[in-house]
């Protein structure tokens, strides 16, 4: 791993599978390479490496990125066709990790603190996830001002992020011979009604802060039925509601509980948004680093787990967010080059 | 196994343990206690068992039977409440099994010929029903005019039976992740409008041979969903359509399609009905014997079997219909003693 070049650094941060729950290899090579820079401290716990500066500047940012990718899928390891680099994790997101792990190496001397922070356990189930399983542990380790999770947003900024809820929604029956299908209620019909309504549902549009979020409220499995010659008596539909950072997680709850009047609605699942936050110091001199207008996250992403500690984030990356998780994912080399020159420029010479 | 009091030879039937696939035992005490009835000719193969008489009758009748049941179910062995006898199997239809062995012991002498039969496995998938494997192995064993097949009917005449059929509706979609669902398409809210016409749909009663049958359409399965946080792309909704006799099975498919139409059908399953067939001289003489008016049997039946090989055949037993299959299952002693006196005056004395 030579950080000084960031696309084999790139190439080789993808090179080393790391499937969410098999990311030590890749920690340990993200330790070994942070441990050779003296002007970094350098923690771990777990798969999650911190490393950070401390220069005494008046304001401290982080760099993040999660370590893990899902499962590979006839993309590994990378290629590199023309100016792009397909592999699993090229997009969501190695080629952040990378962009992170150059500025370690090339910057001794940023002009605010930085802690670069790089985590397992982001793809999979949350109580897994190394930023939350940190922020629990050792809260200390993620002081800072202002943080830039380099999740693949094509090399714009993507502020704040939609919550997210998903709840179970049952309609019951009662169970007969479908050859006396009279005697019984049959529970997938009337589940029909709540697809109705899930089909007529118009989701909002909302504008915070110059940034546009489209919400999205979606029936994501359905299952009933007791046996090929019975009238089921129970039909589970879970829906996802994905919402705008102006609700929170209950106001949203109530709002699905609305749609879905009448019918029994469990909540199994929930993680608030997070409002744009693109007043703080640092974000703006990001912003102006960048030099081109914020756009809306859609997707719900760990800046969330940031916002609610109290530290505003933004989504900053190279990857396209479309590629994510798809067989032919892939990265732009131009988009990792122009995100390391900005990226250090922003913390070369803090406005 | 004694034969000669109907009561202890039900209870003794029901006590050998005989779920669909194991039926070995219960198949080795029956053609043991026929082999010891030497007015009789015993056949077996696998766990079918058959008897007969060759008294040189003009006419000859069947009395049938299953030897297995579903699952037990916290009901077994039998037990005897006040005039009801508890337990797996008693009413579907070991005491049915019981009548026929009853007959074949202690009516040496009858005025039809008969062929006593008992098989495996009809209550699971239709390759193993013993009835089914004789019927294409040994047609000539089961050369009758008339049957009668000894399925719980509560002491009257079942005529006939529904045909049913199984079909898949698959509804189609696009996946997307749900923070931008608008670039998918919801393939589970498309299957809302299949539930809708399920909903809706209102099922024909129709009259034949003055027995009156009631069709049904009802989804018995759906399923559909790749993820938590994905827009389905496919939702398939099974659907069973149990159909008067009056349809043939491809009469009936057609009104499925008919129904649905605009959506992708396949077929999945199809067993025809049966015309009540109370027109040969031994149903007529049967239904004099029993004294009561035949009614539609709704269910599926293996008389369906006997009519595709020519043969006129009606449910008639002991049990409950409604009770088959249920964890309380039982039978009342009353008619099982019905029972044994309705066939022994058909069969000793025909009309």
């Amino acid at each position: 791993m030579t950080p000084q070049n960031v696309l084999d650094l790139t190439r080789a941060v993808c090179d080393l599978e790391s499937v969410s729950g098999a990311e030590g290899p890749l920690a340990d090579a993200v330790e070994s390479a942070l441990r050779r820079l003296p002007h970094l401290e350098v923690l771990r716990d777990g798969d999650a490496v911190l490393a950070r500066t401390a220069l005494g500047r008046p304001e401290r940012v982080v760099l993040a990125g999660h370590l893990d990718t899902v499962p590979i899928n006839n993309n590994f390891p990378s290629t590199v066709v023309d100016d792009l680099i397909y592999g699993c994790g090229t997009s969501d997101m190695k080629s952040g990790v990378a962009l992170a792990l150059h500025l370690a190496a090339t910057l001794p001397d940023p002009g605010y603190d930085v802690t670069y922070f790089f985590y397992e356990a982001e793809e999979i189930e949350s109580k897994y996830n190394g930023l939350a399983l940190v922020a629990e542990a050792h809260p200390e380790w993620l002081e800072a001002d202002f943080a830039v999770l380099l999740e693949p947003t094509y090399g714009v900024v993507e502020a704040g992020c939609q919550g997210t809820l998903r709840a179970l929604v049952r309609t019951h029956g009662r169970r007969a011979h479908t050859a006396r299908a009279w005697r019984g209620v049959n529970a997938i019909h009337a589940a029909g009604e709540v697809l109705r309504r899930l089909e007529d549902y118009r989701p909002r549009t909302v504008t915070i802060d110059g940034c546009t979020y489209r919400e999205g409220l979606n029936a994501v499995r359905i299952s009933g039925g007791v046996a090929g010659n019975v009238v089921p008596d129970e039909c589970t539909v879970e829906v996802n509601m994905r919402f705008a950072p102006d609700r929170t997680e209950k106001q949203a709850l109530e709002h699905v509980q609305e749609v879905l009047e009448g019918f029994e609605l469990e909540l199994t699942d929930s993680a608030p948004g997070a409002l744009p936050g693109l007043t703080a110091a640092p974000a703006r001199d990001f912003l102006a680093a960048v030099g081109s207008e914020p756009a809306a996250k859609l997707g719900w992403t760990d800046v969330a787990r940031f916002a609610a500690l109290g530290i505003p984030a933004l989504n900053y990356g190279p990857g396209d967010p479309l590629l994510a998780h798809a067989p032919d994912e892939h990265v732009e080399i131009g988009k990792i080059r122009d995100g390391a020159a900005t990226l250090h420029r922003w913390l070369a010479s803090p406005f």
